[in-house]
């Protein structure tokens, strides 16, 4: 029986988690939850799997927690109250619980950073879905993994396909384990992006595009920002930079290859040019499950993949100028540093801004470009998790200042 | 350095793996040849790889052998002749020639059989391309394989395809390599099809189908003899039966899909539905130097895969009227015992009768039908070697007759 932790329970990574403890209760049981403001779905989840500690982002709302466990009615009520813990310190101490054996880390964005620091510094094996993680902070992560054995199995379905085509490969566990280590008989890796929300508009189209274009994503549920990542295929580009350090690639070893049905989830090229990919129906829970049974794998009830009934898979090359998030990413990437925190912060606050509609959907690259290229003069080449933190809120700002000032228009017009 | 013995050298594997062992000279080198009739290209390969030994099939080519390569000038004679050995115990000599350590059975039909059993009885690797050595005799095969501890490696693509795909499961090496021993985390596996020549016919149009059509393979180059089985998809019927064994699987674990495209050259699905499929350009080369390489793989500069150049791969379903010779298959496969070995060897002469244009097209399937159905009241469930060869010749003949006394035509009408 595996014990398990789940930060960020009631976001869409944690959900699903949940939904597999639910359906395996014999491999495993939850021992430790982190949420953020949603208390009923917590107190659901808290009745159900009775952990036995609580974290809560948001300090404040710790006696709000206890209360509403205190009012439930006695045959709801879990049989022993789990230890409800508040803040950073809280959400720390629940990440590295003693009796965990994996972590999964749901966290979205940069509040999931330190969390997942914590959780690695205590050696658990993490699987990881929170990306800031490797792409913001790689240089300080990488370091820690070493020293303290935690291993980083991946939960997203790209860089899970990678993984699991891996195991296939004639190199031992612990190269394929140790982050950022090159494995000698890897060539390439592809990494298959369905294209987005506008993989069929023309660049052109794209001046028009608006918010409700931009999250209704053709293949994959997902959260808003992350689907508007998909529209600009930014997704992609920090997965490029999350899988430099996973699996320890350098840029040119990996390619992005537009595949509008998401079947293929990515694939691995051999030394010997064989090539092994992993396949499915796009489904996150997969991943999540494989994570959690590694280095096993368990019989699931869940529909199975028909080729037949998808009929046909089709390949291109991503357009470099519809998507110039995309070589932004590359380029950012091999500057490493701290470049790819501000990419990835810089991101974030551009897309935010979109979706409140201050911005339009072509300025979200030039924000972001326009910021990484203020941050040259100060980029660390190997910061700690201090700069990482820094420059990580100063991309944010930067970005927020420059549309609150009318900034941005003149950088986009400027275009 | 691994020591390298071709069986059947001067065919279509056989010359594929010299090929490779002239590609890596620091990891191969050849002990032992055997070949048919062509002196000529034997002598060739002789010089250039200066075996340890050669056995010829025909005793009566062994002295003409002898004579070629003393009259050879003597900057062309290799160091040290090798031992010159004939016949059926020849072959099996140098089969299981003591310095090999793997055994490439590229033997075309059921000449193959008697070396490749004398290979494992040696306790040798075998990379496996003779396909009767499992589909005719897999109740012999399997318990040697069990005593000598001799391991069969798939070279065929797709049989290849799928054990690259499962050194990826969580099972033990042990696992994968005992033949016919199930593995409880493999689902099923997907062999694809490219459909053949006749992939685009109408099964009315069939009934027009010549030789020539027959033999005009749309993306692998194989031998005469194979184009027509993709033609009928009695390939895939005895890829089928050779899976069974090699694998350990119900035929119900067994599907076929058409992929014309031959990029994908077959998928396994796990017990938690991921599938993984190994990918490359339709060349032997790969899954012949997996078999020599193995556990390893050796870096190629051969064509690398561009799905962007390929641009789509399609799927569907095998027609079955079409194409009556792969549910044949099913159905004698379930039956087992000496009845695989009647379908292979009735395939074979039919096959042979078509190519003299002796029969039809579409009377191949009426005529191996009709000889497995006159095979039932003679069934052997746990047939032993002698029983097999017996059954092979019966099922020869039977096919040769029934062409001969022009009974064939009565069936072909009939039907």
């Amino acid at each position: 029986m595996k014990a398990i932790s789940v930060l960020g329970s009631t976001g869409s990574i944690g959900t699903q988690t949940l939904e597999i403890v639910e359906e395996f209760p014999d491999q495993f049981r939850v021992v430790a939850l982190t949420a953020g403001r949603n208390l009923t779905l917590l107190l659901e989840q808290i009745q159900k799997h009775q952990p036995e500690v609580v974290a809560l982002a948001d300090e404040e709302l710790v006696n709000e927690l206890r209360d509403r466990l205190n009012e439930l009615p006695l045959e709801r009520r879990p049989n022993k109250l789990p230890k409800i813990l508040g803040g950073t310190d809280g959400l720390n101490e629940a990440a590295s619980w003693d009796h965990a054996d994996l972590v999964v880390t749901g966290i979205v964005g940069c509040a999931g950073l330190l969390p997942t620091l914590a959780a690695i510094r205590s050696g658990k094996d993490i699987a990881l879905a929170n990306k800031e993680t490797l792409i913001a902070a790689g240089p300080v992560v990488l370091p820690e993994l070493k020293r303290s054995g935690s291993r980083l199995l991946p939960a997203d379905s790209e860089h899970s396909a990678i993984f699991q085509c891996l195991q296939g490969t004639p190199w031992a566990e612990n190269a394929r384990l140790s982050t950022g280590v090159p494995n000698p008989g890897l060539r390439s890796i592809h990494l298959t992006a369905s294209g987005g929300a506008f993989r069929d508009w023309s660049t052109e189209d794209l001046k028009n595009a608006t918010v409700t274009d931009a999250t209704n994503h053709p293949n994959w549920s997902m959260g808003r920002k992350i689907t508007v990542d998909s529209a600009t295929l930014m997704n992609k580009g920090l997965e490029v930079i999350e899988a430099h350090y996973l699996f320890g690639l350098d840029y040119d070893q990996i390619e992005i290859v537009i595949h509008p049905q998401s079947i293929i989830h990515s694939m691995i090229e051999l030394a010997d040019s064989s090539v092994l990919a992993q396949l499915g129906w796009p489904d996150m829970k997969l991943p999540i499950l494989y994570c959690m049974s590694w280095p096993s794998r368990l019989e699931t009830p869940w529909k199975r993949l028909s080729l037949k009934e998808v009929g046909q898979l089709t390949f291109n090359s991503p357009d470099t100028e519809k998507y110039p998030c995309m070589q932004l990413a590359y380029s950012v990437g091999r500057v490493g540093g701290t470049m790819p925190a501000v990419l990835n912060a810089a991101n974030e606050e551009a897309v935010a801004q979109f979706l409140e509609e201050k911005i339009h959907f072509l300025e979200i690259p030039k924000l972001i470009e326009a910021t990484c290229e203020n941050h040259k003069k100060d980029l660390k080449s190997q910061p700690n998790l201090e700069e990482v933190l820094f420059v990580d809120s100063w991309a944010r700002n930067a970005v927020r200042e420059k549309v609150d000032s009318g900034l941005n228009r003149v950088v986009f017009l400027g275009s």
